[in-house]
């Protein structure tokens, strides 16, 4: 049975194999000073049209949350943050690790925003707490929800009100940016965001995320930020070799687009038996609340998913994701197989 | 020309390539635990002689470095290394970003002694001091030379003799155990170290570096450092793929052997022309001091080679690198362009 | 005019004063190696019915808590408080700076419950999350109030059935086991908590906080923590002294004692001058809720007390500290300057 | 019998104990924003001849240490310093802590100059290694000796010339600049460096040290950092009244000058008894070298001093220490019991 566990079960789309198999035994210089991910940032940079953007290239999510935000803060200063951002939850500490409070902040939908920020930073204002530096969103969220251009604009300016950093975390990015409603363009991006990364684990690639430095500020010996953390690949090349794959004929987008396509398709479905989805994901994925024995039912018949949360004594909260791999064939049998409330 | 800069230039063995296409667009789960990386982790038990040894995959060297050295000391707990030795050189203070000292001790081959332990050890006696309690070494070292059985059972014996833990950075070790003159095996690695790593990237792999903790001690909640480091691969099942790939039938070795064979060929070529090598190293990494003037003729020609360090005035060591993947075309074709003395 | 600010705005009881003074030109040895500390730590076992603890000196709170916490914990372990907590709020991050994430949850008086600790660990389940496992509580909590027997028993029990160490900040411990409805003793924190600390600084001493290890798993090599974190006074028989001074007949308990009955003094005043104090405390830190005129006529008479938070457009919280030092003629005077509703 | 062992052993200067009973009941406000403070780092502008100094108070030496330089570094950067550093050798790796590599540098007398600074950078050219950014060194050093005007005058030359911090610890400054021979004064160690520290725990504080930042790059948020690291002293005032009168009137020099005295005194006698002293101190701290005999003759004797290091199988190198408290008849009393070669 068909996995949606998440949106990085298969190898990677067979362009990039293909791209990988191409480079075979040419050789090329280590830790990412190669003509492939020359050609890569390059490529990014007009993608964004911001041609001074530093360009980097982490293996992970992870690594590329705590490389950039590391890299901003002095050890007093602190992460705002959705209470159910990734850097919050599911990093097992990795921001704390490098030292760095995260003050997480509930919200209703996953985003932040400029009112939430300022309460946050109403609460610290002195040295005896940490100073709240860096605003840390991501696109799409972790509950699947996205920002419009209205929505990361004002974020913008509350953040150049109180001289914070805006990051956005964008491991799903591609999804974001093609998802119905969406408004916001990978320019906007690059000219409202202070750093962002271009997520491709997520969306096709074998691994990496771009990360884009827009503010001066933090370009300067960002390559020892990278080392120092274990986070410089030795060959490099692969992670310019796929992005530059993967972007140089809108093929990430194309690979999003079929993911929210997919979801589209299970969304309807799954309302249309009549299970609520509180959460109003445009994107690829959706958290509906099923009784707990179609949870059981569904485990029986073999589909992978995640159980996010108990909602009640007799219901649950869980997660189908779609990628860029679903065929269209597994959302339809996931349809038929599930049961009608 | 060809590149001696590193072991690391070409993307992957053709059957590390093939291996990970065959697996296109199978579904796996993430983060390490699917069935690739139980079976390449069985492997690598069956071949160490160590069915309870826990097996982990990390993408690169500093990463299974700092995770280990971080996972297995307390705070104020020191590393004991040749001061050549990679962490406490090549990695960015990596080691002390987790906030551990690293102990560096000279040494005239890259090898740590037990007296040189001991005297470390001497130094430190109070709780105004660092406290010493791990031992790491690298086999290959990086200035190419090996561990025979006796010197690393001496160090076994001494790191007992005072409670140290043991650990092996195996980044080369492919490389070590083809050497001639090496009598160590991979059981034998195992049974005198507390933890220690098969390097991949150096050895045919896309990426990848297997670590195996042997002792006890070190093994609970190992996945909750990996992750917190931003060290947890999403695709997991990557690296099980390249390393059963590498260590089903012998490959690993095979490659390690060619490499070394393209050095020995190699170093007797540059002694017959009368440049000296310092350290006499045995595997694939060659340190040849050459005039100044030879260096700049090989640079003219398109070479890739690391210059090492200024010997003197007009004398410069430099480092040549083979691997599994140079032709013995280009060895004999660096001989000729090498001007003799 | 007087100050309720702090309970550590006077240099210290004369008496402890006396006994520095006493000292004077003798010799000791450094670091708290001395036969003054001795005896303090020989004092505060016999006080505590725990022969067999181990008891070190810091100079402060943050110190204290960060020794404590950062010494229990491995990197990717995570601290349990309320969300008020001195550690979460107060102390600039020192937690996270020592890399531990501190998991705050809201409470309605600053006290943890088993209920509220369950909450917290059913949430972290996994390697993608930091694992909770150290409960921080304070008594009196930062707002006040007190934990009784019973409460600090389930909490206990709690800890035990999770696998989870208590650590109880005891910077006002003094004001806490000598308020009206305290139940609990000195043994009966020993008996209960892991760790804990009995503070000096807020309760007559020039500074100063004895920690008390009880579990045999905090002890070993806790020198070498104090040390590195900067912690270790040269002249620790400075604290030795003064904790002898302070325990040796009932001072410390004397002391804490008058600031509660000056507290319940002016906490009666401002209850019959008709303002409500909505959280109960019946220790040292009084929080009433008065117009914003009131605020400002005090100011303007001179008096010292922090603003806390804001209530509403018109009312404020504020915190009025009294202690040791507090004569009954300032609070008098504050009741009378104190305008009724 | 007299204790040689450190010039901390004794509580404080009685006019130093005297200026703290005097503040007695006075209520100030915490955390080192009291008027003490305020005058006492006023003074400090004054005597340094730097009205723009920031001037901040740390309790112990290994705090000042570690938030000046952890204050001053990115997390990639590191510490150049004599291998004999106290940084390097007896804080617990306080430093590493806080994820900073101290690269150490051999030394015959405790002293950098530019050449081995020089020699630190020459290693360190890429972001594969850390970034030295601060120079540390000690005046007097650990071996008692100190720096010349043109010494340090280089030094600062080669800093400005490579982008480096110079940071000065003075622990035993009053020593360094009242030693025979000296020719600095406390304007030129302000005019010369980016930071240093007056000491007072070693010169008749209680305890206490004042940081003074001189580079405006270092000044910004240095209370936060002081918070963090626990180093915020809640009775700040206690620091403030303390270096106020050490520094008011001269007393400070006064009793540094009374410590180099003695110490002068001793190194004529022992020199005079026929032992050698390889390290030529001027200072408070002297190295002789003695039979092992000689060592175990005073240890039964009663003398306090400290066992440096073992010369070879029957000399070992001690250290004694004089300070403002150490009476002229304990010198003598010494030399008559310390026996002739």
């Amino acid at each position: 049975m068909y996995s949606f566990t998440n949106d990085y079960s298969e190898t990677a789309h067979p362009r990039v194999l293909q791209a990988l198999a191409e480079a075979g035994l040419e050789q090329n210089c280590g830790y990412g000073l190669d003509r492939h991910c020359q050609e890569a940032a390059e490529l990014i940079r007009s993608l964004c049209g911001a041609p001074t953007a530093d360009v980097h290239f982490a293996v992970g999510g992870t690594q590329a949350n705590l490389l950039v935000i590391h890299g901003a803060l002095r050890s007093f200063e602190a992460v705002i943050a959705a209470s159910t951002a990734h850097v919050n939850v599911h990093e097992t500490g990795a921001i704390e690790a490098t030292g760095h409070k995260v003050c997480a902040v509930p919200t209703p939908d996953g985003k932040l925003t400029p009112a939430l920020v300022e309460q946050v930073l109403s609460a610290h204002h002195s040295e005896h707490m940490v100073a709240p530096r860096l605003v840390y969103i991501s696109d799409t969220t972790e509950l699947g929800t996205i920002y419009t251009k209205a929505e990361l604009t004002a974020l913008r300016r509350c953040c150049d009100e109180h001289g914070l950093y805006l990051f956005l975390d964008g491991a799903r990015l591609g999804c974001a940016l093609t998802a119905p409603g969406n408004d916001l363009t990978l320019p906007d991006v690059a000219a409202l965001t202070d750093a962002f990364y271009i997520g491709g684990t997520k969306n096709g690639a074998l691994f990496g995320e771009a990360i884009v430095l827009m503010n001066d500020d933090l370009k300067p010996c960002f390559r020892w930020y990278i080392k120092q953390r274990g986070a410089m690949l030795a060959k490099g090349f692969l992670l310019g070799i796929q992005f530059r794959e993967l972007l140089r004929d809108g093929l990430y987008f194309d690979l999003a687009r079929h993911a929210n396509e997919m979801a589209a398709r299970l969304r309807q479905g799954i309302l249309d038996h009549g299970y609520p989805m509180p959460v109003d994901s445009p994107t690829n994925q959706l958290f509906p609340v099923v009784p707990n024995d179609v949870v059981r039912r569904l485990e029986e018949l073999g589909y992978g998913f995640e159980v996010d949360h108990p909602v009640d004594a007799d219901h649950t909260c869980i997660r189908f994701v779609t990628s860029w791999a679903t065929p269209e064939s597994a959302v339809e049998e996931l349809l038929r197989d599930l049961p009608k409330v």
